[in-house]
């Protein structure tokens, strides 16, 4: 284990997650289509995460966090800072445990994040769209009220509890060949990378990227943390940089890093939503975009796919004229 | 068994169809919000037939009298009139079984239906939007092609095989109390009957209809069949009227009909994708207005709804402005 100044969440550490956070999430179903099938030339297995209750994988890490904080840090609750879903798990989370949860929200995040966000409870400030201003702003918000920092991505329980997904993933869905998900700070990919480096080392672990925001491309091209501090794409989920803790595990058990532009990323989400039938947000269209992209790659391969989430405007759909 | 000219579907029909049909149709999930849940008072299992292949619950009844069919006839194939879910899982099943299949369906069913029809190797001829004209163009078309006849709802094969989704449901659900489900001509509601009135006849039965093609909840509290010949809903697949076959089983199992307006229809299917986060179309919200409407009704029950399907054009929500 490399030392990076924090702990590095392990196989065993997932697998008690996934039993800790049993009661809060769903085991979601997994969603095939014979028409995606056929244009993607491979058969893919969608996992639908944008089906858990507060409609983002990220209940899994949060959930982790929340119910192995021990009494005296609960009654102060949580505190992050997250460009939307991560905001909206955490409060989901600490409401069902009933302690409190404060996040800082970029500005411009999508309304229906923050609504959500309120709806289970959590107090929201708002900074700049920018992860410079999101940092300060969070330190101030932290220092007053002595929530633990749940980061949406950089920490050991969160990346734990995100394996869980990629866990039941392969419970469900036999021979898998690749795994797609999409990158922004790498909570998930680190989980996927966590679980599969032993469940199933054979299995290819892919990100996926809006090419407009593609730091995590450039990070694994140069071999060192690359961060921009305002990229703009529509997958509002991606927009942050990778941290220490996912870094080690992009750089050491990711296959690739694959890009799309923006109106890739739409067509993907407009086919998902006609072909799947479900609801998920840009950010959630990024690996099918990238799957289609590049078929040689993925050719009559078994691919599971993660639809990471589905809290989108409805009045405000990309396609929409 | 009443004289109706014809063979009423019993449940040994059902079960027969269940077997035969299981190559060819999902085993779909039960979706669950707890927002949701909460918003109606009661406890909502969603069974998600939107998440068939062709997107509709109608591939059952298809497929059961398509791959029931003796050699000699299929080689002729098939043929129906339909306002578009039913057109294409015929076309679905066909394809499958590779044989021919021609369809009736009025000019101003949805683009999206129409493509899907087409993209599974069904022949359209078009129609004017009214019950009239539709059976005419259909005599025509069925004495030119020698197809067998699959009516949209009033046939035993259809019902039979609809009746298949609520046997999946009580399977995948304990303890259901009432089931829902949209009623136009009422098919998926005589198979509900069909099922349940051997599988588990303490559980209620509604039909959910739009006020504005209420003719079932009008023949049901009339006692006689009464039939709209063009009337306007944006539930686009429930504009057709009851027949002999399925006026028995709602005259006989049906505990109640429920009508909600244009609006309540599109606020609850708003809701659904949003708390949900499946695509559905306006047809399968119709259950959930209803309940939202009759919350006393159902207030503290397991209430099971059908979510019939999910071809909608995503560039034309009810919504947009």
């Amino acid at each position: 284990m490399k030392d990076i100044g924090m702990e590095i969440p392990t196989f065993d550490d997932m697998l008690a997650a996934h039993e800790r956070i049993r009661p809060y999430v769903r085991r979601t179903p997994v969603r095939t289509s014979d028409y995606l099938n056929a244009l993607a030339g491979c058969e893919l297995f969608f996992k639908c995460e944008n089906f858990q209750e507060p409609g983002a994988f990220k209940v899994r890490g949060a959930s982790n966090a929340v119910f192995g904080l021990d009494e005296a840090q609960a009654a102060k609750g949580v505190a992050t800072h997250s460009s939307g879903n991560h905001a909206s798990c955490l409060s989901y989370a600490a409401m069902l445990r009933g302690i409190p949860c404060n996040v800082v929200m970029p500005r411009t995040a999508p309304q229906a994040k923050k609504d959500t966000v309120r709806r289970y409870g959590g107090v929201i400030t708002e900074c700049e769209p920018s992860t410079s201003s999101r940092e300060e702003t969070f330190a101030t918000v932290q220092a007053a009220t002595g929530g633990d920092f749940v980061h949406p991505y950089n920490d050991p329980r969160v990346i734990a509890g995100q394996g869980t997904c990629s866990k039941e993933l392969m419970e469900q869905i036999e021979g898998l060949e690749a795994v797609v998900a999409p990158i922004g700070g790498g909570g998930m990919i680190s989980g996927t990378c966590l679980t599969l480096s032993t469940l199933a080392p054979e299995v290819e672990i892919y990100a996926a990227e809006p090419e407009q925001a593609d730091d995590a491309a450039r990070s694994f091209r140069a071999g060192y943390i690359i961060a921009d501090d305002a990229p703009k794409t529509i997958a509002d989920g991606l927009l942050v940089p990778l941290k220490d803790l996912t870094w080690h595990f992009v750089s050491t058990h990711v296959t690739d890093i694959l890009t799309a532009s923006e109106e890739e990323i739409v067509d993907a989400m407009k086919l998902t939503w006609k072909h799947l039938r479900v609801v998920m947000e840009p950010s959630s269209a990024v690996p099918l975009a990238t799957i289609l992209k590049n078929r040689d790659r993925f050719a009559g391969k078994r691919v599971g796919v993660i639809i990471t989430g589905g809290n989108v405007d409805l009045d405000k759909l990309p396609w929409a004229k």
